[in-house]
C-alpha cells in the first residue's frame, strides 16, 4: 500500500484525485501495489466531496504520519509550498509537484534535500502540463549532447497569438476572449509578460545542461508589444509570431536562455502549434530535432503528468529516482545579445533611409499600412548591431527571427 | 564497468559505436559507471576500423564471456537475431534492440525470457527511430487509460507522399528519388506495402493495450495505390494523404489495429509531418492528445535511442526494467471494417449516379480531370456499407478520412 497526500485541492489537486480514482485499477496494476489517497490538505471545506474523509487542515498531520509515502504539492507559489515541500522531504516522503515557480527558484536545494533523504522529488507536470518532456529529456535522450531546448511553453499566450493570427483580433480583444474561456487568469501578467515561460525554460535548461538557471538570469519579454500590424507583416512572408523560451548551449559550458516573441517560418514544426497547445523541441548531437506536443495546461492533462510521477515515486520507494543538477552560478548565463540572427523590424522611416542604413533588405507589405511605415527583414546580426543601425529611427517593433 | 557487445555492424550498429565513443564522457557521467564497448560481432572484416580490437566472428565468445552485461542487437530480421537474442538473455545478459520485425513477431517470448532471467529486453529504437515513444508511453502516460495510438511510422513512404504532394511527382518518380537519396531500399516493398509500419503499430499496440498483437492480425495497405489525382483532390479540400498505423481500444478489451492511407485535415498536427519525419499521436483519457515528432530513421537518431536503452539497462543491472505484455490471442483484434468514418472516393461514374447512391456528397474538383471522373467525400459509414453503395461502379480509389 502506497499512501498519498495531496497538498492543495485546487484545479490540479482535484484533477489528481480524479485521475487516481477513475484510473485506479490500471494504475495499481502498473505499480503492482495499491495507491491510496489518504489525505487532502486544504484550508477550505468541501462538504459533500467524494473525498470528504480525506480532508485535513493541518500539514503536521501529514508530516507526522509515517504511513504517507508521497506528497503531491499542487499549492503553487514559493512560500507555503516551499515550507511544506521541505518538511515532507525532511520527513522522508517523496514529493511530486506541478509547481514551476518553486522548482525554478528552489529546485537545486530541494533536489539536494531529496538526495540526502533518499527520496524522490519529481515535477514532470511543471513544464508542458501533460506533455511528457522532463523524463524523455533525462532518460530517452541520455545518449546525446544536447545543444538546444526551445518551446512554446505557455498556452495562454499561444492562444492569444493564434486568435490574433487567425481571427484578426487585437491583443486586447484576444486576451479578453482568453479570459472569458478560462484560458487566462484575471491578472494575466505572469502569462503575457513571459514569466511563466521563463520559469519553464529555467527548468528545461537545468535538466538539459546540468546547472540551475534562475529566472532572474533569463531576459524575458512577453507578447504585450505584438501588434496586429506585426502579425499581418509576418503572414505576408509566410511566417508566424510565437512566444518562445529558448536555452542554448554556448562555448565553455555557458547557457544562453531567454524568452521572447520570434518570427517562425510557417514550415517549422513549432509554427503549426496552435491555440492552448504547447510544444518543446529538443536538439541533440545524435538525434537531431525531436518535438513533444500536447496540452500544456488544464486539469486532467496536468494531473496525468502528476500521477505518472506518483507512480514513478511509488515504484521507487526506498531508492531515489535519479534527477539532478548543479547549483548554478551568476556567470553561467550569456546574454542573447551575442546571438546573430535575422530580424523583423517595423519602423516609421522612409524605405530609402532603411536601405541607406541596412543595405538590401526584404521589404514587407500589408493592406492598409499607413504612409511612412516600413517593415522589413534584415540580414544576420546581433541585437546591439541592429540597435546601432536603428539609432535615431522610430522602430515600433523589433522581433528576432527563429532559424 | 559495464561491458557492451554490438551484434551486427551495419548502419545502426556502427552508429551505436560512434555515439558510445563520441558522447562517452557524458554517458558515463549519467550511468555513474564506465560503459566499455568490448565486442563487435560481424561476419565481415573491417580493417583499419577504430574498433579493430573489438571484432569477433563467433557469437559464442560473447555468449560465454561473463563480463558482457548488455548485448546490442542491430542485426535485423527474425532468424539469426532471434537465436542470438535468446542465447544472450539465456546467458543472463540484457539485450537492447532496434529490430522491429523481431519484437513484433517474438516480443512476448523474449520479454518472458528476460523476466525469467531478471534482465532487461529494451527496444526503444524499434519504433520511431530516435523519437522517444515507448518509454513515454509506458511511464509518462502511465496514469492514463489509453484509447488510441496512431502515427506516421515509416519515413520512406512519408517522403514519397510529401514529394507527390509538394513536388507533383508521380508515385514511381518519387520512389526513384527516395532510392537515389538513400531513403528507400533497392527492394522497397517492406516500406511501400506498409509492412514496416505494421510491425511498428504491433509494438505500440502491445505496449499501449498490454497484449501482443501479431503482424498477421493487422490488415495492412501501403501507398502503391495512391495516385497524383488523389493527392490533387485531397489538396482541393485542404487535406493531405498520409500512411497511418492505428491501434484503437475497442469494447471488451479488443484492439482494432490496421495500416492504411488516410485523408487528414490540413490542420491536424499529423498532417504537418513531412519528408522522412515520423510522428506518433497518443490519446489518453486524462491527457487528451499528445504527439511525439522526430526523425524516424537514420544512423545517429536510431543509435541515440539504442544507446539510451543501453544506459537504462546499465543503470538497472540486476533489477529487471519493467516492460511487459501478455501473449495475445487470435480473437483479440477487431477488423477496421467496423469503424464508421467518412470516405474519399474517386470513381468513373456520373455525378447523378453518385448522388442517387449516396445522397448529398461533397464533390471535389481538380484541374485536368478526365470526363466521367467523379471524386467526392461521403458521410460516415463503415467500409462494407461503402462497398455496398459502390457495388457495380468502377471506384479507382477509396481512402478513409481521419477524424
Amino acid at each position: 500500500m502506497i499512501n498519498v497526500a495531496i497538498l492543495g485541492f485546487g484545479v490540479v489537486g482535484s484533477g489528481v484525485a480524479e485521475v487516481l480514482t477513475t484510473n485506479g485499477e490500471s494504475i495499481n496494476r502498473r505499480v503492482r501495489d495499491e495507491i491510496r489517497l489518504k489525505y487532502i490538505l486544504d484550508v477550505r471545506d468541501f462538504p459533500g466531496s467524494p473525498y470528504a474523509g480525506c480532508f485535513v487542515k493541518d500539514f503536521s498531520v501529514i508530516e507526522q504520519d509515517p504511513e504517507v509515502d508521497v506528497g503531491v504539492e499542487t499549492i503553487g507559489g514559493a512560500t507555503v509550498a516551499l515550507d511544506f515541500t521541505r518538511r515532507a522531504l525532511q520527513a522522508g516522503k517523496s514529493v511530486v509537484s506541478s509547481n514551476k515557480e518553486l522548482v525554478a527558484t528552489h529546485g537545486y536545494e530541494l533536489l539536494q534535500l531529496a538526495k540526502e533523504k533518499q527520496v524522490s522529488y519529481l515535477f514532470e507536470a511543471s513544464v508542458g502540463g501533460g506533455i511528457p518532456i522532463l523524463r524523455p529529456l533525462t532518460s530517452c535522450l541520455a545518449a546525446n549532447e544536447l545543444t538546444e531546448v526551445c518551446g512554446i511553453l505557455n498556452g495562454t499566450t499561444n492562444y492569444i497569438l493564434t486568435r490574433m493570427i487567425r481571427g484578426g483580433l487585437s491583443f486586447e480583444a484576444a486576451l479578453k476572449e482568453a479570459q472569458a474561456n478560462g484560458y487566462a487568469e484575471r491578472d494575466p501578467s505572469a502569462d503575457i509578460e513571459g514569466h511563466d515561460a521563463c520559469r519553464k525554460i529555467c527548468i528545461l535548461a537545468a535538466l538539459a545542461f546540468g546547472q540551475h538557471i534562475y529566472p532572474d538570469q533569463v531576459p524575458t519579454e512577453g507578447i504585450t508589444g505584438v501588434a496586429l500590424a506585426d502579425v499581418a507583416y509576418a503572414d505576408s512572408c509566410g511566417r508566424k509570431i510565437k512566444l518562445l523560451g529558448r536555452a542554448i548551449r554556448m562555448e565553455g559550458d555557458k547557457v544562453c536562455a531567454y524568452v521572447a516573441p520570434h518570427l517562425l517560418d510557417g514550415e517549422e514544426p513549432l509554427a503549426g502549434v496552435e491555440d492552448v497547445f504547447n510544444a518543446i523541441a529538443v536538439t541533440g548531437n545524435a538525434i537531431g530535432d525531436v518535438m513533444f506536443y500536447g496540452r500544456g495546461a488544464g486539469k486532467l492533462p496536468t494531473a496525468s503528468a502528476v500521477v505518472a510521477d506518483v507512480i514513478d515515486a511509488a515504484k521507487n520507494i526506498g531508492q531515489r529516482k535519479y534527477l539532478d543538477w548543479g547549483p548554478g552560478a551568476p556567470d553561467i548565463t550569456v546574454s542573447p545579445d551575442v546571438l546573430s540572427d535575422r530580424w523583423y523590424v517595423r519602423a516609421q522611416a522612409p524605405v530609402d533611409e532603411v536601405r541607406r542604413r541596412f543595405g538590401e533588405v526584404q521589404l514587407l507589405a500589408r493592406p492598409g499600412a499607413p504612409v511612412g511605415e516600413t517593415a522589413f527583414l534584415t540580414g544576420e546580426m546581433t541585437l546591439p548591431e541592429l540597435d546601432g543601425k536603428l539609432a535615431g529611427l522610430q522602430a515600433d517593433s523589433v522581433i528576432r527571427m527563429f532559424h
